[in-house]
């Protein structure tokens, strides 16, 4: 089984940017571990980054043939990026959103989601658990 | 440990109602199931459902001083329920929010949580696999 | 034939309140003149008035195996509570909604209601007669 | 007693259009039905039909002096025809506001009525017998 | 000079309707009131009523050519009927828009003209006098 | 019969301010033009502007024993002077607004008059022959 | 195959009304071209004008038995009109709505199409060529 | 004179619950108080406090029997129970709405009272000082 | 110990303005039994009233020197007078709102009040009576 | 003559998303099906696709220098890239907006283009055929 | 040259209302060294404060004829004062709006500039180099 | 101290694109402008420019260690890239926001700047001196 974990605009600065909001982790520490509770689960993690749109539209296309999931923390694209979308609905395998802070106990535009309804399912606010939280949730709707 | 498991309004009927959203499994087979994965995390779950908005503000204040944490499925008084909003709030121990189905791909009244904003995270979408990551959320949550 | 009439918050002061909206006749005289109705149709009426939400999704969940139907005046729960419209929506028999005055004749807030999409059918304006006529549609769905 | 009913846009297309949602009667045939049920009450129909909003304001008008009261399902006009709306008020005579179908359970643009507010009351969602029940409704506003 | 007077929907009925608002005087008598102010000012009125929206986007149309200006009481149709917006604004020659009660303070869905873009000018609130100033306000934007 | 003329925020660069909207003529000289009008009507004529919201609430509160009735140009603060509203409402004089210009057909924020609902009517479009017309009107409201 | 070309109220005044909008060519000539293009598809045009909305609706309902398809320039009712809505979605042939402005650059009002959810598609903003774009586009449905 | 104090929603954790807003002191202890000074104007006090709107309802319900005036602080109720709003408008005596907290200092939501309409009047943002203002207000609505 | 009463637009018109709204009582005989309950208070009051909002904030700005606490009465202004909002904002003593009607259950304009989140607290509906309740509210503010 | 295809995000999927909507075509077929239609008119088509908003930002700025016209699929941007809006009205050569689905019967957010106002025209719902019709469309604006 | 600086409502107060927003030093302060600024560029200052709307209105006058551009903190009136905005679209000057703090960091009813879009450009967020900028942008736009 | 200067989409057609609105000098020359004023104060300007979202938001993270502060003109994306928000707030040094054109003055969708909130403050409207305030503005944040 193999997962696409996607992380969007901003998420290359965990660790440094808002550590109240985000913690002090770096995103590569939090993937290292997220892999190692992968390998359990006998799960291959691919971890792809980007601040570009696009970029996150084309890894979303290649998942349809070398992925069985995807968990996706868009950053901010979150809010408006109707081409997230639509590339997720194109796609026919499972995406979960993930974000590690509430998003619903932050700023207004933080509160909606455009990716949301076409997600199987979200999970936010648990910080770097969020992750750990998706991994398991992918796994067992591939799984089952 | 102990974790409150609260169920609102309807969920009494899970399995008889509308199976195509969520699925034909009773809740008490799932809090059975959810019972079992809590014993392996030395958790105690005590479960509760109510169709009553003032029973479960009565139970989350009786969590106050019973419970380490509160796992909360709030039916349908997620959209209007401030009451709700207020005691989980007042109450100083985590509450995770769960939903079965994917709150944001339903009717535009479901896309806004009044209680989301003061609980320490969400999950939902994942049918009753929802209730078993927010029982490893809310462990993880006191645990750490 | 078995029909629940079901009345929420403060329509049992029916003939006390605003007697220029609601006319001066008490639920309990309108409820028997409707029971000669019923009688005449060969239908068992079982009349329930609660101020409480909890109760009356209670009601609706034990119609589900004890009535053919429902005419149900939600009272001012007509306007907010989605708990009663997930209960209308998950047990499977007919729900007429039924108002004394004109909804839309009065202040804003009670121009939408949140049961209506859910039940079959609704009946506003008449005063008292809204039941009898709410007793001719339940009956003539379930008869045909 | 005299009543008329009237009929707006497209509802000549009755057995016609969308037999899902209004099933497949003609007009002609429901009020057929409407009048032998008239004729029990001892009142007499005018059916009038037209997809002209002015053939209806100018219909309403002369209800003024030619009915005792009307039944109306304007159609789509109930949405936005505030030409219809002044006319009901204009005219002293009690005027039923019907529906075939659940407006509310139907498009957004559908849930708002805007002649609803000068009507005595609405019944709408119980197909061709919303016409029977207010055929009963207008009898006993007027009768009583 | 010539000057068209045209009444929309529901103003045949001045004098029966809403008393309270728009007086006791026929629209016939208003008229012939007005006509004899015209003739004063050496203007030919021609008198025009219609409930049907087409017929006064016809008439407006005619007085492109038979007429120097238009006195305009579009009745309910002043706010919605974008086709009379776009008849006046087709024309070239001045139309003034007039309305015999304080649209301003009645109901909210009058306080918004659609027309009033497209007109010269406009008067309401000064009963059957906004018909006389609406004929002094065209004669002098013609004669000046 | 005397009647006041009040004037709001800019109305002193009349023929200064945008010509294209409000022409090049003076609002001295546009009064003078009024006077002579209210000469022949035995009308007195006080005349008074202001940039001074607080100048015009005092200025409405002595017409209350002073004058029979006002012609107010609010200028600007038609559009949310709450006070000036009280004002109008509080003194039983009428008072009839008029604008030179057609503010339905300029910048969004000018399409609301907060204080047309307690003015008796209002008069905006025909330039200078705006104030006439409402010099009309106000006569004939205190002299019928 | 024969296909019903009908235009809405103002459509007359082509030529006439906002030439810089609309262009200086009659109605007439532009469907003379058309015609002359319809001819080599081998498509009969019938022609239809009309300001009355209830005419419109009842040309829609005959194109059910006369017509493979229409092309459809409702003008201002484009923006208001739901009984031209539901004639469209109650006939069966395909429509195609066509404007000859670009109607998203003008005025906000005409910037929604209460039409256009039913229609097959629509073509806007090409002038007269936007006809002959539609009649195109109508010919590929029916015949493909 | 008897006057009830109703305490809505969470009240129950006063002292407890953000003591930033809320101060430290007890609900009891805040009644005891009241309850002294109550009986200086000869005032008998009967303090209720529920987390249910149905027994808030309830007991507003036995107030028209039992009391001369009431004190309610519906908490979170306050913002969206139209069931109390009926409840209040339906008994004849008077009701004062308190508040410890200024809400329009606080979250957007708590800005509306859905109450205050139907209310005497309203008293907020005192702490416990809310408490006693209410009780002399109600005292001489009553006694006056 | 010193308290302004600071009175804005209108409220020099109380007795004779809406008496209906406001009661027949003047401004100067509610202040003097102000004065009177001050007095009792060991409260030095000083009266102030202006319809122009530039003095009502010079005189909250004398207050940060001269006075212990405000009670203010901002009329009209209180719904949007963002200059008060800041200038009450900016002095540090605190600063009560009262008004004499309920403003809740009046025009929507009414509803919303721009000084209140920046006041301590707010008493509304209780007529003359409101005045005496904010210098008890007031004083209690200062002295504890 | 030169004109450019460009399409944007997700429409290399065509074929391959949801076929319901968009059928089973490949764009690349689609293309060389626009091309040979293209030659018959002596035009040279050259198409671009990307997932990119910058990329098509930079595309359409070459086209100033390089092409006659654009026919342009934004796909989701066409919703919220006021990017793409801006590089449309900045480059002087037509750009025609295409869509092959009937965007308006879509989902609401769907509804608004940002970028129709500065685009020609727009043609959608007509499938591939869209693409021809633009075609033929931008063919005509260059040409004539 | 001769450019006016005119404060709005509360800005005599700075240095001492809201420090953390605003800073320690009073206007007089910052006046002084923009004057030395001033200075060095042969720009004469005039330097003006009220916290009377009426007053700024008619300094923005006298700047018609004394004045080649004007310096504008509006304050509070920024927000809502529609006669400022008239005031300074009649005067053919250049004004420049200055804001020392970051307006749309601030609550949301800051966010909205009513007299932005007739101001040549704004300046906001710098504290007093707010002033120093705007009066380098004035000089520029007189100077050029 | 170094400096980035940063351009968004479309400004690389600065002198090309609507000189009406941003005039006939291009991006380089003003650059080249900028740097002249730059060196007199010491400064270091780095000036890149981009269509694409991500590579500014890229660019803002590499100043986060190459530049002291940065000055930005986002374009188009001002209005929707909550990318760029999270960049700006996640870097430490300041960020200026800065606009050729005065954006107020323009389109609706141009009045709103998402990035506003957590630049430092923001400069608009005097066309490429906006970029020498901004300079200036910057340097002394910096440097003080």
């Amino acid at each position: 089984m193999k997962v696409f974990v996607i992380n969007g605009p901003n998420l290359n600065l965990l660790g440094v940017r808002e550590p109240g909001v985000y913690g002090n982790e770096s995103l590569d520490s939090i993937l290292a571990e997220m892999k190692g509770e992968a390998e359990k689960l006998g799960v291959e993690l691919e971890c792809y980054q980007s601040n570009h749109e696009g970029d996150i539209v084309d890894k979303l296309h290649s998942a349809m043939t070398e992925a069985d999931g995807v968990i996706l923390n868009a950053g901010a694209l979150t809010h408006y990026s109707y081409a997230l979308r639509d590339a997720i609905s194109a796609i026919k395998i499972p995406v979960v959103e993930v974000h590690m802070s509430n998003i619903q106990a932050r700023e207004e535009f933080r509160h909606n989601s455009v990716i949301a309804p076409v997600c199987r399912g979200s999970i936010a606010g648990f910080g770097k658990n969020s992750y750990m939280l998706a991994l398991k949730a992918v796994y067992d709707i591939i799984e089952l």
